[in-house]
C-alpha cells in the first residue's frame, strides 16, 4: 500500500490514467498537452487541458497578482500552443483563503483576462472555495481541424529537433512573465511539416523523453547548440521555459526556417536530431563527447 | 480594502464575473449552473462547469473514497442536468497530500468513473499537484440543441415550481450517494415546456433566490407541500440535495406528471408558484400565515 508522496507524480498519473476508458469521439485521452476530441458532424477536433497553480509551489505570495494571473492562463494557452490549436474556451476554481484582499484577487482575473484576450480565448466561468493557501485550477479548450493536432508520437528517426527560444533560468522571471507561443504553435501545425510538438514546461531534459517514449524513438542533443544564457544543466532541468519542442524531417528544415523569419522576430534554435536508440536521450558536448543524460527536471512528489 | 472572507463568497463572485467579457457564441456567461456556448457551425449548444470538492468542507477525511468519487462526479453532472444537457467530457485537477494512500485515490477515480460511465460521459484527463488537503477540482462539458439550455431566468409569473425530490437532511449521507437527475433533466429539456431550471446544492431557500434574481420574479413555497423527512428549515437550507428545481405554465403541469409518471419512478412535487413580487421568497404556513424567507442556505465565507 504506497503512498502518493512514494510513488511519485508520473507514477501516480500513470496509475490513474491508466483507468481511464476509450470512447470513438476520443482519439487522443490523457498522456499529451491536451486531450483531443472530434466534435460530431464537424470538421473540427476540440483540445482540453487543466493546470493548476499553487501558492509557494508555482508563484511566490509576494509576486505581482498579474503576473500570477499571467502565468495561470499561460500555462494553459501553451499546452494548447503545444497541440497547435486555437485558444477557445477557459474557467477557474479559485481557491482562496478568507485573508485574501479581494483587490489582489481582481488583479489576478486581470492578468488571466489579458493574457486570453491577446490569444483568442474567453474565461467564462468558473467556482470559489475557501482554502488555506490560494490556489488557481484552469480548464481550457481550443479548436482546429480534424485530425491535425500535433501530437508526441509523431517524431521520426533522422527528424531535426527545435525549440523556439532560450532554455532556463525561467525562475529569474520568466515563468511569470512569459507569452505563450500560441501563435507560433498555430503557424507551425499549418506547415503540415511538424511531426511532434510539446511545450516545454518541466524542462527540456524531462519533456524531451516524453516524445521519446511516445514516440519509441531516442535523440541526440548538441550541447554547442542548446540556446541558454545560463548553464546547460540550466537549460534542461530548470524548467518552465512555455516553449515550443517540436520535430521535422531534415528536407523541411530549411522551407521552415524561411517562412518562420518572414512571420516571426524571434529565432528559431536545431538543438538536435531523433535516433533509433529507443528512448535513449543523449547529449554531445563540443568535444564530441556523448554522454547519456539520465536525471530528470522539476517533478512533483519526487524522491531525492 | 476588502478581503475575500469580508466581501463573501456571492459578492466576490458577483466582482469577479463583472470583469468577464461578452462573445458572440457566449449565449449564456457564468451565473447560471453552466456557460452555454454555441458550437459555430452546428445546430448543437456546448455547455461548461467546474466544481471544487474539497476535504472537510465538502467531505470528511473518514468518507468512502469510491462515495467521495461519486460525488464528485455527480456534483458536475448536476449542473449539467440541471441545463437539460448530455454529459460529455470531464477533466480533474487532484491536489494530493503525499501521505495519500494511492489505493484510496483509486478508489476516488473508480467512484468518478463508474458516475461518468451511467450518464454517458468521459473523464479524459486532468493534472495533479501537491497539496496539504485532498481536493478534487472537476471540470465538464455537455450538449445540447442550439438555444435549448433551460435557464434561471425563464420564470414567468404565475409559474407552478416543482422539484425532483426530497429535500433536507442530505448530509446523512445522500450528499456522497445521490444519484445526479440527468436523465429527468433531459426528458424535463425535452418536454418544452420547462420556463427555467437549477439544481439545489446550497438548499431550495438560497438557490431558488438565484431563479428569482435572474427572471426578476418573487415566489411563494407551500409548506406543506415542500418534500422533506426532516423539518421545513432543514428542507428550505441544508442543501445538497443535487435535485432539480424548475418551473412551468400550470396548464402543463398536468401533461408533464402524466409524461413523467410514466417514464420515472420517483416523483415530481409541485411546491409553490412564481409570483410578481420581485426577488420576495414568501413560505405560506398550514395555517395560512405567510412569512417572508430571509435567511441563506449554505454560503462559503458566510459572517454569522
Amino acid at each position: 500500500m504506497k503512498t502518493v508522496g512514494e510513488l511519485g507524480e508520473i507514477k501516480t498519473i500513470q496509475r490513474l490514467t491508466s483507468m481511464l476508458k476509450p470512447h470513438p469521439n476520443l482519439p487522443t485521452g490523457a498522456g499529451d498537452d491536451c486531450a483531443v476530441t472530434h466534435i460530431p458532424g464537424s470538421d473540427q477536433d476540440q483540445v482540453f487541458t487543466t493546470d493548476p497553480i499553487i501558492e509557494s509551489i508555482h508563484f511566490l505570495p509576494t509576486a505581482d497578482p498579474k503576473s500570477i494571473g499571467n502565468k495561470a492562463a499561460g500555462r494553459i494557452l501553451s499546452d494548447l500552443a503545444a497541440m497547435g490549436a486555437q485558444p477557445q474556451w477557459m474557467l477557474i476554481n479559485v481557491v482562496a483563503p478568507p485573508s485574501l484582499n479581494i483587490n489582489r484577487l481582481e488583479k489576478i482575473y486581470e492578468g488571466i483576462t489579458a493574457r486570453c484576450q491577446t490569444f483568442g480565448a474567453t474565461l467564462i466561468g468558473g467556482d470559489l472555495a475557501e482554502g488555506s493557501v490560494l490556489e488557481l485550477h484552469l480548464f481550457g479548450t481550443g479548436t482546429l481541424p480534424t485530425q491535425s493536432a500535433i501530437l508526441r508520437s509523431g517524431a521520426k528517426i533522422g527528424d531535426q529537433i527545435f525549440t523556439t527560444g532560450k532554455l532556463g533560468g525561467s525562475r529569474a522571471g520568466k515563468h511569470l512573465t512569459f507569452l505563450p507561443r500560441v501563435k507560433e504553435g498555430l503557424f507551425l501545425r499549418k506547415t503540415g511539416w511538424i511531426h511532434s510538438m510539446m511545450d516545454i514546461s518541466d524542462g527540456l531534459g524531462s519533456d524531451l523523453r516524453h516524445i521519446l517514449r511516445a514516440s519509441h524513438v531516442g535523440a541526440q542533443l548538441d550541447s554547442t547548440r542548446i540556446p541558454t544564457d545560463h548553464s546547460i544543466k540550466a537549460a534542461l532541468f530548470d524548467g518552465e521555459d512555455f516553449e515550443l519542442l517540436f520535430t521535422l524531417s531534415p528536407e523541411n528544415t530549411m522551407p521552415l526556417l524561411r517562412a518562420w523569419n518572414q512571420k516571426f522576430k524571434t529565432p528559431l534554435y536545431p538543438i538536435g536530431s531523433i535516433t533509433n536508440r529507443t528512448e535513449q536521450l543523449e547529449l554531445k558536448e563540443k568535444n564530441g563527447t556523448i554522454h547519456l543524460i539520465q536525471g530528470n527536471g522539476f517533478s512533483h512528489f519526487s524522491t531525492p
